[in-house]
């Protein structure tokens, strides 16, 4: 790859000067470990639409749109003017105000498990929040997660994130032992794991798509396997929606998949790009956190906090949403084709050395070899070829101008055509003839 | 106080009705428990230089200042036009931008201990990494804090935040057993209380005013005394500076008195009034964050997240900066300045009743009873007459459209004047007949 490191480096100075500094304030010279990749990631100074524009002036077509919160793209003029608008009322103070009363009327709308919600800052606080609610509720400690579930990084869920799973992914924590962690999508060994924690298991928490453990959608068999042996245990069965709520649907994925969470979190996409972390429940679940009725040790002692619910976030939120849904089937329809027809066309042209695995617009190709064959789990995602889908992501990069942060899947947005995936074809095209020499 | 309560409810009847919509939505109808206060608190519109507008056009001078954040007071002119400008570029995206370089550079002028520096979104955020980082650094478990110090709800640090401190904060909490806690100002017997963990303790995080705990600025033999120990003992000294980084002089309170914190966490001011936490502290223990030098099991995991460094934070907060450091000296002379007046003025008015403690532009009345003739820590203000404190500033929302969180420490910003120190005088007197009554 020494050639596209060249390459990258040649049409990237500016960034490569900035970014020294950047070090120079910063750890790594990042502000998210998983932002830095080699040999150092370029600095932005615009983004439209669907492109990031670096500080050289390269245009890169984004399929990471902000985390995959960007489901309009970058900047779309509706969010803009609104929060232009917003700015001229007010804009942070702290208060009760109506924006979020407007938001959640939106929400519960159509999350009807949202039947009580409280807005935190980050997806880390959300579910920092539903781990602590579910302890209040079942008096229990244990949280059990899924080997390479990602839910930010709360102390709470800091375990088995990154490949070797049996490695602590920090110094420092010290909740560890009331985690447990599940093979995602093989019911019958997460049972078995459940059954020996079971007096203890406050929670089970899992996205229904695993994110960044490898972009793998759930079973409908394991989903509804593990839900029925929380509803048996009493143990708060907590969905993490961040990444796919509002994704595939006005709404979220369990709905589609006609499953029955008591707790779910919520972020990106419904904060219109702005801070927003949502925790919602069950009012029997929920009712915890509610100081009215708990005394200062019953209640769930959770946020909030200083930026909770402001005015901004919520109005941003609103617009998303109101937007989202007047484009709603044509939208979805749009982008699910788009993941569906890509999905197809990488695995053709791989000629069944990758696996692309997704759902809808989320899409990740994983570089097969001889000790996989499938890809079911984060465990056979780290057992791929990383390097090559690494490199792969950074020949875009290089090359043709592609942003995909490398190793980390894809996002369609609303501002995507058909001509992209064209474009991402060739440059497929490219990466394997140069692969193959 | 039922007569101010009528006064109150027939002036917010529309927010008594959308409290009522809010309620169904959200947990105590708030998200942030301190927003709720009885009979329920006001639902606001707009806010405007030193007004909050409630949804009934009333229009407080506002003490809140969201959360102490918004120094310059709402909708700074110059801060709105640099938003508004920024929105046009990008506004969330996710990668490295220039505007986090800019900041950092600025903040790391006049807080020097700000080697390197980690933006996540809120100041839970902050001080969660901050104790995982001094957990990592010196392979200790244990984090002592103050009786009533608060830095957000993160699970490492939710302990004797509320009164009674030997009662849990909350249910569902798995950490407690590594929080100790400090009598705040009682040098004697937190050393006791240190040593007796000595060989555990990983760090000591304090602010150096106590904010939520009851605006009482640490005496600086307390804060040498702790730094002392902590050297002797190699446990990491974190000083709390979110509420009073950048609000008494252009720079932390730290460098006033001395101090020589190894790691350090800001939020509020410097965001600009958008979201933000921020990690920063010495090289040599920062590093430890650092993915290039140390393994996934050495390293301290932290922040970041979806929205670390966002550009519109990070140009709002440069923004601020800038603002603040122009006007700096006349700014930083007037806000004190009116601090230690009112502060002087109202212990005047309550003729010997009251203690009003605080600093610079940071004020809060204590109302004193025969168990209580002084206010040096959180165990004092608990022991003060708090419900009095509450009808105080009740009083003066119901009568004079004068806005304290009830109970909480109020803020001077720079768009407040002399007349208001006037009203609020009034405002005192009037209450003080009343209640004689």
């Amino acid at each position: 790859m020494k050639n596209n490191i060249e390459i990258y480096k040649s049409k990237t100075r500016k960034s490569s000067k900035l970014f020294e500094k950047s070090k120079k304030y910063h750890v790594n010279g990042v502000h998210h470990n998983i932002r830095f990749f080699e040999p150092y990631p370029f600095v932005t100074k615009s983004a439209n639409s669907k492109f990031l524009v670096d500080i050289d002036s390269n245009k890169y077509v984004d399929y990471w749109m902000g985390h995959w919160s960007l489901i309009l793209g970058h900047k779309p003029k509706k969010i803009i003017n609104v929060i232009k608008k917003q700015l001229n009322y007010d804009w942070m103070h702290g208060v009760l105000n109506k924006n979020s009363i407007e938001l959640s009327e939106k929400i519960s709308k159509v999350v009807p498990v949202a039947e009580k919600i409280r807005y935190a800052s980050t997806g880390t606080e959300a579910t920092m929040y539903a781990v602590r609610l579910a302890r209040t509720v079942t008096k229990r400690k244990i949280i059990a997660k899924i080997d390479g579930g990602w839910h930010g990084y709360t102390t709470d869920l800091l375990k088995t994130v990154n490949w070797p799973f049996s490695k602590s992914e920090s110094s420092g924590l010290t909740d560890e032992k009331y985690i447990i962690s599940l093979p995602y999508n093989d019911l019958e060994n997460s049972i078995k794991i459940l059954k020996s924690k079971k007096n203890e298991l406050a929670a089970v928490i899992i996205e229904p798509v695993l994110g960044g453990g490898g972009c793998i959608p759930a079973t409908k068999e394991y989903m509804f396997g593990i839900q029925e042996f929380c509803r048996k245990n009493k143990t708060v069965f907590i969905l993490d929606e961040i990444v796919t709520g509002f994704r595939f649907r006005f709404g979220c994925l369990y709905n589609t998949m006609k499953l029955d969470p008591d707790l779910l979190t919520l972020g990106k996409i419904v904060g219109g790009g702005l801070p927003i972390g949502v925790i919602c429940g069950k009012d029997e679940l929920m009712k915890y956190a509610n100081t009215e009725i708990y005394s200062k040790i019953e209640r769930a002692y959770i946020g909030g906090g200083t930026f909770s619910a402001n005015p901004l976030t919520m109005i941003a939120g609103n617009s998303m949403l109101s937007t989202i849904k007047n484009k709603s089937n044509q939208l979805y329809r749009k982008l699910n084709s788009f993941g569906t027809e890509t999905r197809k066309m990488l695995d053709k042209k791989f000629d069944g050395k990758v696996i692309t695995t997704g759902m809808g617009s989320l899409f990740l190709t994983h570089f097969l070899n001889d000790s996989i064959c499938e890809i079911n789990n984060a465990t056979d995602v780290a057992k791929c070829n990383i390097k090559k889908l690494h490199d792969y992501h950074f020949h875009m990069i290089a090359n043709d101008d592609i942003f995909f942060l490398p190793g980390k899947l894809g996002a369609f947005s609303d501002v995507h055509t058909k001509s992209d995936i064209k474009t991402m074809e060739r440059s497929t095209d490219e990466f394997l003839t140069k692969f193959k020499k």
